[in-house]
């Protein structure tokens, strides 16, 4: 039925070309919706030998080289899936030949940080046909206008065009994150990669890495090998320094910075075996040790001079100025029952378990503040009661309800930064469409002053690990992590699930004929079959086009 | 911790290779498990140049070939993994090395079908050592004994080694099939391909092809090519004759069945626009035609015509002496309101549209038979109370709650056959582990009489497409499969999923290691961290493994 409409049925063999063109199209809409974007009826074609340039007033950022490099490539790559072989007549006229994108940077940065000036302008037709404006403040926010700008392509009469458009883009949160946890399952390199690539793409600034939890302990310390050689998987379950260090240039040349938390009190038993005895609380049973291990166990000080060891390591490691330093989900049990912790607190006048977590949690903050390293913590390390500094950052976690709201509250009434990830876990997968929900989000939805509201840094989208490695994460992350791209990125106005579903169908489509296997999970099909596909399926076994 | 059982810590960085031995490997389990299968403690260890000869008493079936050349590569792969390379000390002394797998066939039956023998038995270690003994009744019995051999191969002393073994082996059930959905969304033929290697691996034997719905008709036929012209997403999303007779092929050389649904007279939407005014019916509203259309129109001899011709196409294409009919979800509605089909009724008098239903059915039925094919319903067919022959086969998909045992039971009461498909609905996910609930599933759990047991043919999981394409359909689909596979071919009383799951991990691990992205959902890795990886972390980007 829904062919019927565009093409007589009596003819129906004799030009199969054009009879087979599809009921839709890309039209070029932008993914995030960009804050403000006035698009004109008139277009410009592409030329394919589209050149890239930098105003001479433009200081030369190291990382220009790369992106223009990219960028290009990616543009030429829609000239290889038009039909441009053929001789057309065109349906109108288009204004001009685009031949050149000309770049103007203000300063440069270098490192992608939590201050980092992401804004730019993008003028396409105006004031000159022939090219293309991008003005940046910085470095940054060239990567998200050229990548605006080549979603904006779209073929007229098959040849690669767009339309002339005028946008004044910035983000709305300055922290947009996204968490891989490699520890309940190892991922390989190329899929932490391929998710930092798609990342930028969606113009997400932070890799959360929950590099290590208790089922193992990947990162592959110099200073304390037996971390990994004893809390890794296998050998080949592991990331060296050089493959991190990599992995964080990836990154930066991509606008992206990586955040790693290893978490502790909690969470740590894949670190027992090689933090040697003391480090894990000896669990009591009836007064006697019963062979298993807490948290870590905060009364030794040996357990801190690691921590500082292997902190003074990550350090240079990881470049950004944040560390996560966790402190979710401290069971207290094994401290109770441990007479060591008890003598420990009576002698300290310790009332409470969270002041003893309180202790630990203070040791690790001391070790921050030394390494002048800002620091991240997980809610219960607020709600908990533990004396934490102002500069503290708490991410929000937990009631998916609603009961989240409550938390921001609190936490941005005392004063702290807040980052909401509660309703974000990408890993509670169902049935059917669930994007509309994480969409449909509001980080600010909460009582509050308006001067609380400023302290929500952002909001960070999770994958943990439990069910995903390297077989399915990358599927069952995309789209859906999209979602919560445009709700961190665009104005809080951009937020009709309904109005934003075909904008996100073609943005899923651009991202899978880029090589990225994104799911179809965006819409029933059977209520609109043109959710059904793409121009061209998606042949994992046939994926020669991801652009790294 | 878990490490510090095998390991000592204080000489723990002396011998890396050594030392990172993994606390689990691969111990020759087999997925799904033989029906016999003694296993001894001594082993052989395999020659790589390993040689697969055929007695010479046995015929020389076509496929045989193919299926030497794919088992020999993929035993061989087993040599590159292995750490063959050191001078090491052996644990205990191998009984012999094989050097030859011996294979006796009794009968060529050349195509898979409803009655194809599937059984063989396997000995390893004895009569011989050097050599291991097939015999199978017919080529699909040498798949099965091959793909059992591979999986048994475990490394000893780094070295591929099996243990001494017999096995005697046959299906529980003769319908083992797995139905994939090329309409809702397109699937490449090289995914469709992938997903028949990992069948025949899993000992599956029917692939389910629905292949139209009613939003797409990717299926290209030749004499009645609008069909696809009109009904197809675009040009790209259709699958050529020559494209299926390959997958036939393909599956043929794996003992794969491939039934395809031509799904009538409901579901039917992306026929209407190829086949004519007069296919579907057009609805009423108060009287008057209100532009939407129903079911197909069971009135119009025309399309009883076209039918006949669409399916002596199919019936040359698709070589399986079975067609799946289809049948389920036909709504009245539409063909309450149209006043030609009442008029119809009158004339013929027929009182319930269960009657007009009938009346397309048998029509289809009618073809069927002429063409001399076996036919499959979906069970509204048989509930509708549509008078259908003794010879139809219904296909019982409703009740996920338990209500399914009641419709087998009447279904088999009636006579007729039955496939079991209501609880293997695989593409409705949710988060965690599932597999357990399918492997609990015993398709005779109904009330019912000796005589009624033995009408259940089998049963087939489904995923469906509303959701997955290529970018996601493999890793969704396995390991979750296993678990019906195994409840389909191994003995009733296999059935205590925490006995399964280590097996299936190892068989998860061993698909993996052909390149099967497999998703990790066996087990929450919080309680056992072995769950967490496989001896190789899976590369999406870097799989060249795959053996199709």
């Amino acid at each position: 039925m829904r062919f019927l409409s565009a093409f007589l049925f009596g003819n129906a063999l004799t030009n199969a070309a054009d009879r087979f063109l599809p009921p839709w199209k890309f039209v070029g809409t932008v993914w995030p919706q960009p804050q403000s974007m006035v698009v004109k009826e008139d277009y410009q074609i592409l030329d394919a030998n589209i050149q890239f340039i930098l105003t001479p007033d433009s200081p030369q950022c190291d990382i220009i080289p790369d992106v223009f490099q990219r960028y290009q490539a990616l543009i030429r790559s829609h000239f290889k899936s038009a039909g441009s072989s053929k001789k057309l007549k065109f349906s109108s006229s288009p204004a001009g030949v685009i031949d050149t994108i000309e770049v103007k940077i203000v300063n440069c940065e270098n490192h992608p940080s939590q201050t980092m000036n992401e804004s730019y302008t993008l003028q396409v037709g105006s004031p000159s046909s022939e090219k293309v404006e991008l003005t940046a403040m910085a470095e940054w926010g060239v990567i998200h206008g050229l990548e605006t700008l080549t979603q904006m392509i779209h073929d007229i009469d098959y040849r690669p065009s767009i339309n002339s458009t005028m946008i004044t883009d910035w983000p709305r949160f300055p922290f947009r994150g996204f968490l891989i946890d490699t520890s309940r399952h190892y991922l390989p390199v190329s899929v932490i990669k391929a998710q930092i690539t798609a990342m930028s793409w969606n113009k997400y600034n932070v890799l959360h890495w929950h590099i290590v939890d208790l089922e193992s302990f990947p990162y592959q310390s110099q200073v304390l090998p037996e971390l990994s050689f004893l809390g890794a998987y296998t050998p080949l379950h592991v990331y060296t320094i050089n493959e991190i260090k990599d992995i964080i240039e990836f990154a930066r040349l991509r606008g992206v910075r990586v955040v790693p938390e290893f978490d502790t009190p909690g969470h740590t038993d894949s670190w027992g075996p090689g933090a040697g005895p003391k480090f894990l609380t000896p669990c009591y049973t009836n007064g006697q040790p019963d062979g298993t291990r807490g948290p870590i166990n905060p009364i030794h000080q040996e357990n801190y001079d690691l921590m500082r060891k292997l902190f003074t390591e990550v350090n240079q490691v990881f470049s950004d100025s944040y560390l996560h330093l966790g402190g979710d989900e401290v069971p207290f049990g094994c401290w109770k029952s441990n007479p060591d912790i008890t003598d420990y607190m009576t002698k300290h006048n310790l009332t409470t378990y969270a002041q003893i977590e309180q202790v630990w949690v203070q040791g690790m903050v001391d070790i921050a503040h030394d390494l002048k390293k800002n620091y991240v913590v997980w809610e219960e390390v607020f709600v908990n009661g533990v004396k934490i500094s102002n500069e503290t950052v708490v991410e929000v976690w937990k009631g998916r309800s609603g009961t989240w709201k409550d938390t921001m509250n609190a936490v941005t009434k005392s004063g702290h930064k807040a980052i909401l990830a509660s309703p974000w876990y990408l890993n509670l997968i169902s049935y059917g469409v669930d994007w509309e929900g994480y969409y449909s989000i509001e980080p600010t939805d909460f009582n509050g002053t308006n001067a609380q509201y400023e302290l929500v840094m952002g909001g960070s989208a999770a994958m943990w690990g439990e069910y995903v490695d390297g077989t399915n994460i990358l599927p069952r992350i995309w789209p859906r992590a999209s979602a919560v791209a445009e709700r961190l990125w665009s104005d809080k106005s951009v937020n009709s699930a309904p109005a934003a579903r075909w904008r996100l169908n073609e943005w899923r489509c651009k991202m899978l004929a880029r090589g990225l296997p994104a799911e179809p999970e965006l819409h029933n099909p059977n209520i609109d079959p043109n959710y059904g596909y793409c121009p061209t399926p998606f042949d994992p076994f046939n994926n020669a086009h991801f652009l790294f």
